[in-house]
């Protein structure tokens, strides 16, 4: 566990790195959308899912550069999400990993502006030439980023998520919610590696099951904390799901079963790893971590 | 001018089969999502940009389709911006070409996410095999859209833009503004034929001052629209900048300088493409098409 709490640092320092760069501060009156793309995306965050880009480009033999840009490209995709979603028309929250969220620190116009401007900026990352020499890898990145995030994937469960408030979701329709919502950037991070690796199918095959079955695992302990952690802990508001009567893993399974169901899914996850060496050790560490997190 | 004006409709026609493909519809909770995007996308607007397009690819045989997909992607991110721009926290417009607005024809949420979709689908369209056989050639048409639109271009320009209801732009500010919220999109579509047909640097280099000058055109002739248009023609609210106490060119030029501007631009433009032959002729009519559009 402690092996996997640095490799997390480790990847969170390096990716905050490229970050930095990637969001070079500007001069002159567009300043401002410059710096509210900073604070949307630099300082926080456990950055999980460069992470499992990281990990995953690891097992590959891909260059720690070009695992660098396209977990970047994922944090930069993950982040505009959040400053969308907090927006007062969407979830309207106030508090994002403790710090005022981007429309509360600047204006609603500023975080529309700078979510557009983050999600793009994704895409001019992964199609440059530095993420790699091959066109065909950086067009098929792209590809699979924007049908990871746009209206089939996380767009689209997030869209779910507001009709979630008013309509009764059975646990079919929270699995497939969570699949769009959270699953399919997961997913594509695990993916990222195999793509800039030119991984056979085989090896595909097998980490998208681990991404798979780690997303849920990772939504069920989302709502778990969302139940039980406190504002201290996770830095943005808790009890919301239920507050808006929305159904989640938790008020349909319980918590207790919830729990089981988690570390289920989590050692199945493990499973799918089971043709890889030992350099997927920190994969199969984070599976455990994702039950377990208290943030 | 009735040549032009049939390759407008017929491009406009050509290129609504492609968005209506690629919007496809979709039953379930998130087919609200897909309402919304078609609704701010589909049956309207004169599809400039996408014929632009078309004509900048003719200029290097490219084919039909490959430049068809290219201009549905340029749409998708025009009609993003529009969605985002109309919100009430933006320029909180109720009436687009003459319909409701998509937040006020649906809501706030969805018309956010609308946007957010579009936008990512965009590069979704760009990056697949069908638009480019190449990936070097499909990666580089992402990464110059994603410029072209991001905080570095359209976004950017944006920001500038609710910045300057606040602060006095002088003549050299409105052209950066204008090059940055309007132009550069419309350079991109110029530029994405060139991509599309792997064009030498010399017909780039006469494109993009062909852009350039058509790009400032463009805005002179709306602001002029904004001034002396009517929302019937429009289809859209007049006279909101002088209302917002905004500089534009023509608060700046007067009516009289400024449309004399704006023809000498769309001359100069006009001279960017001595090199060409006629295949350039529909690219030299557009030209006076802008100058003299009243809508």
């Amino acid at each position: 566990m402690l092996a996997l709490e640095k490799a997390l640092r480790d990847t969170a320092r390096e990716v905050e790195g490229v970050l930095d760069k990637i969001l070079a501060e500007e001069s002159g009156h567009e300043a401002r959308l410059f710096e509210s793309m900073r604070y949307a995306t630099l300082g926080g965050g456990k950055r999980f899912r460069p992470f499992l880009v990281a990990q995953s480009a690891a097992l590959f033999s891909v260059s720690r550069s070009a695992a660098l840009r396209a977990a970047a490209a994922v944090e930069l995709v993950h982040c505009y999400s959040l400053v969308h979603d907090d927006l007062p028309a969407m979830d309207d929250d106030d508090l994002r990993r403790g710090q005022p969220t981007v429309h509360k620190e600047f204006d609603e116009a500023t975080a529309i502006l700078a979510g557009d401007a983050l999600l793009t900026m994704a895409f001019e990352v992964l199609a440059d030439r530095r993420t790699h020499e091959n066109g065909d890898v950086r067009a098929e990145l792209v590809g699979a980023l924007a049908k990871a995030s746009g209206a089939h994937g996380m767009v689209g469960g997030q869209m779910l998520d507001l009709a979630a408030e008013t309509i009764e979701l059975d646990m079919g329709g929270i699995t497939r919610l969570q699949r769009l919502k959270t699953g399919a950037l997961i997913a594509f991070s695990c993916e990222a590696g195999a793509i800039l690796g030119r991984a056979s199918a085989e090896p595909r095959e097998a980490l998208r099951g681990y991404a798979h079955d780690l997303g849920l695992t990772f939504q069920i302990a989302d709502d778990l904390l969302d139940v039980e952690g406190t504002m201290e802990e996770t830095g943005k508001a808790v009890g919301k799901d239920a507050a808006a009567g929305k159904a989640t893993f938790v008020s349909i399974l319980g918590v207790e079963r919830a729990r089981e169901q988690a570390k289920l899914l989590a050692k199945q996850a493990v499973q799918h790893l089971a043709n890889f060496d030992q350099s997927a050790d920190p994969l199969r560490a984070a599976a455990s971590f994702v039950v377990e997190r208290r943030s």
